[in-house]
């Protein structure tokens, strides 16, 4: 077996149809809708009715947030918003299993909106770690991800949130940090020294950048609603909603601020306005249904902007170069750390009683949780990845599409197409061009014209 | 009278404010808002609220999901979001009129949000039509095809909902099948054998392929929402959200792993990927409220979401040479098919006893009727547009934005566009190539050098 | 100091950071969430689940609906949804505290879901005028321009709306009129007479106009819920969203058919689609919730639909040539016009008695006092943004992102990028080209035509 056997024609298909074939049997044996009303009072179909909106403003950041922030690879944008459509459908079926397994009612799990929400939830996890290994791995190596991470992730969020009860209703650390630092955790198992000195196609083009800026905005948009999802109805509820919007408000000022004074000339980098921007959605999480006051999350906003963008600017070469961990979207800026102040301002909270039955011990110890269970199971998961059989490119062909999927003939920049381009853009531009190549031609044998010419 | 009379001057604004003038003088006649109470209790104001979101999903998958979907062809972007967005303006106004014709309280009509839903979903028959003549029609022979199509399915759809009783809560039948198979015989009757070898702007380059996927994931996304937009208030709603979810789920990882299967290298193919991945959906629409489980809507699914890629890359190519059926869209394969499959899962549901008072046999009347609808009534519409008159335009202009719309000179690919741009290009490549250019300036008249050069 | 100081590394960064930190202290002072429940019979809790996903709608529509419309030119899409996020993440802290500045309880503002709607309103009349002046100022005079003008704004609106009582439920007179002229004489003030003649990259490329017609596409489909958000529950809001959807689609077939009719050859133009279909939205905006029946709003729509499109056909060029007002993305035919056909609306509907306790004289005091704050408030801010210290760019560098962005080199088109590209072109075109570089290489010293061509 050579070291890259990209060829996915039997690996992938058989992976992921025996994925879904085995999570349909599951269902068929465990899973029902929840279509009794518990309480005879009406109170389950307004709650269902009540967040069918949330639902779908998170299944939009989900697949249209996540899926186009990625898609600034020039040349990734297929991989970048097709597998994340992939890893996600598998991982919200796979997430609302395991997250259920738990509460489970007759041995019978049942669903109903606010699961479908957590089980979004739960893909987000993946979807973080994809950022930081994304363009160096194949689809069957992330679907292994996903099936790994995800069981991880639940069985950490059932001993955080429900053992200790710790409070994180926007998930700053049980998906923002444990997502981020997950798949650092695989990045550096997957080190690759062949891109120290960085690829060609490790950059955006004009339209690329402008594609990434759809994902950028669906999330700063409906990102109130993510972090008010599973609160409290309620005053909770609003205070969620109130907290992420003045947080995101603040923290959109601080990365703008902050992107032109660590540019030299002063000039705004896309790459902050991208990521940066959104630090604020992720590190008020954790105390977004407190009663911080807006000014309060607005001040974790505008932190969580300087530390993200500074860290773009700063941390994410230093940690390619002296750790060995390339972050392909610098996760680590707009999850991993902004989700570890997150962490720490619900303690902060915690400890000035900002939410009742909440102690600063607890929360810490979720912080805590939540990262070790990321860095070993990222760990672990990088290791089992990084069996040379399940597909992963070769250097040369990273962060490119066209090793795993169709490219439109047209960009392909391979030397056939680019000489069919350009020879038809010589004969539009006829007569400029046209004869230059008719001499040429002439020319051409034995490429030299006569005596004369050959003594050029 | 040319063959092409390809100049919309007169013939598109006039038909567009006819059509306009005359729905106005009937609304003006016979549309009223629904703002009594009937019950007295509230409920009306109640079923607004609750409807209104649901409405604002069913427009995004209208105009952003239909629309964007279609720009994947690499010239023909503009006719597809805005021509989509033409038809879809009309159509709702039609087909508002048109379904509520049937129901009048004194001699008016009443609209409420549950009926401008309803006057979305007529136009979604016409969109699916639309992607079966794409780049081959005029904005005259669309709005024709419009009114026609939105005529023929509110009389199908009264027929087999209101006096039938039919159970189709995601339209399976009624609109996926129905515009499939309407947009198919439109497709067969303007038959173009210039195109039987293809034509090269037939087919998309990077960025529309990204353009595309915006299109299909909000469809993907917003579907639960379609197939549960009229569905009966509580449980039935609930299952529909529910069964819609889980269908799409398992059909996206069952496209996925069939594209990779039937390309050869066993790559991705961004076709199967922005339209087998929806199949789910259209699938399970018949059956969406019944009582099928989550894992029923899952084996729907899947099968939706092979039947559909095996169908892409083996039948639309046999339907284009053997039946003479060119469908730019391949909506037979995203809706035909899989509207067929929802309509038997639901006679096999109804014959199972998974909704009360739905028996098998009229399930499969109204599957019957709405193909005899479509087939007929798509014959008819596509002989009344292939009257030359129309504007349709000629083999070489097809999928091709120019001939309708201003295009933006610089990627314009004319001749001279094309000169100017690579004369651009060579004065600021200077010096490399600008001093051939003086050279072959120089020499261009006579066009030779001297003695031995003239000899060439 | 130089007439250009387009260096923004200070004064951007300190501007913006000075702002945020204004705003957060006086939010520490002021703001307060909204958690009591003052008629304690849960009206509260209602109305912030009732408002919530009409919320996301008008987020929409500020941040991807503004944002994407303007990415039209083929250059300038980073600044359009960049600087859109910005200018309204600071306008909305910004308009919250001044337009609740006049109902404080207890020297303190209380934020809820509702007033976050009317701070995302306050921002449009900033996004509006942006458009005016787009692609020819610093990010540096915006931020100046969003404090100046939400603040008249807020003057204006208490006026109007709080003191009057004038009835303007869609804002056509107090945001859309207000906008447009505000961001009109601003531009009248800033008059460059270096682009009389226009500007190379005033204009659109292909995928350009494509991601405009994802701002489009938003703002039409979510205007129902900008019309309707602060509409009185009930009867009111359900006309309200009644009207602005037909109003827009009998808009939407007005204004193509106009752009057919005015064009040359009847082809469709993208600036118009783009623009004038959104009209119907703007004009019926005063009287959304009046009782005007649906024809009623029809016959708006498609007279805002025609004078719009005409008004970009004839109308922008002579203010531009007459006036020396530059208005980029005409906001006088979008906003403007429309605007005040919408007040002109709203006072014959108050005349004919469609509202109680709304007269035709407190509507036309409204739409003066609106416009008098506009052009006085443009006015006097266009001078202040005059000031050279503000980093305005000079006349060759507007309309291109690259002065104030960090761009992507590839399609950065200087010349050396130029070159590089072309030269890797050639590499690539190789040996129909490169020999031909040889051969021009070979002769580029001594590079002359003369007897021969080896005395080159």
């Amino acid at each position: 077996m050579p070291a890259y056997a990209t060829n996915m024609r039997l690996k992938f298909p058989i992976l992921a149809l025996m994925l879904e074939v085995v999570t349909i049997v599951l269902y068929a044996l465990l899973v029902v809708y929840d279509t009794g009303d518990a309480h005879g009072d009406g109170s389950h179909e307004e709650s269902n009715t009540t967040h069918s909106s949330v639902f779908q403003d998170v299944h939009v950041m989900i697949f249209i947030g996540f899926g186009f922030l990625m898609t600034f690879l020039k040349r990734y944008g297929f991989s970048s918003v097709g597998i994340n459509l992939l890893l996600a459908a598998f991982g919200l079926q796979w997430g609302l299993l395991l997250q259920n397994i738990w509460h489970m009612h007759n041995g019978k799990i049942t669903i109903n909106i606010e699961k479908m929400i957590n089980a979004d939830f739960s893909t987000a996890t993946v979807l973080i770690s994809f950022g930081a290994v994304l363009g160096k791995t194949s689809p069957v190596q992330l679907l292994i991800m996903t099936l790994l991470e995800i069981t991880t992730f639940c069985i950490n969020e059932h001993l955080v949130v429900g053992v200790l009860g710790v409070s994180d209703v926007g998930a700053s650390m049980t998906i923002h940090a444990f997502g981020a630092y997950f798949g650092l955790a695989v990045a550096r198992v997957l080190y690759r020294p062949g891109l120290r000195n960085g690829h060609e196609n490790e950059g955006s083009v004009y339209h690329s950048d402008l594609f990434a800026m759809i994902g950028t905005v669906y999330l700063w948009m409906f990102w109130p609603s993510f972090n008010s999802a599973i609160a409290e109805p309620g005053d909770p509820q609003l205070r969620a909603v109130i907290n992420t919007y003045f947080s995101l408000a603040a923290c959109a000022l601080a990365a703008y601020a902050t992107s032109s004074l660590v540019e030299k000339k002063g000039k705004l980098d896309m790459v902050h306005i991208q990521n940066a921007t959104l630090a604020g959605g992720v590190a008020v999480g954790t105390c977004a249904d407190m009663d911080i006051q807006p000014f309060g999350a607005m001040v974790i906003g505008i932190t969580a902007g300087v530390i993200s963008t500074v860290g773009f600017k700063f941390l994410t070469p230093i940690l390619a170069s002296k750790l060995g961990i390339q972050d392909t979207c610098g996760v680590h800026n707009l999850h991993g750390m902004p989700g570890i102040l997150g962490g720490l301002a619900g303690i902060v909270a915690a400890a000035l009683g900002k939410k009742e039955n909440v102690t600063a011990t607890y929360q810490a110890c979720g912080l805590a949780s939540s990262l070790g269970f990321a860095l070993v199971g990222g760990l672990i998961t990088g290791l089992i990845m990084k069996i040379p059989f399940w597909g992963q490119p070769p250097d040369q062909n990273c962060f490119d599409d066209s090793i795993f999927w169709e490219v439109p003939e047209e960009e392909e920049e391979n030397e056939d197409s680019a000489q069919n381009q350009l020879t038809s853009q010589i004969k539009r531009a006829s007569p400029t061009l046209l004869k230059i190549k008719v001499l040429h031609d002439a020319i051409e044998e034995p490429f030299c014209l006569n005596g004369s010419i050959k003594n050029l």
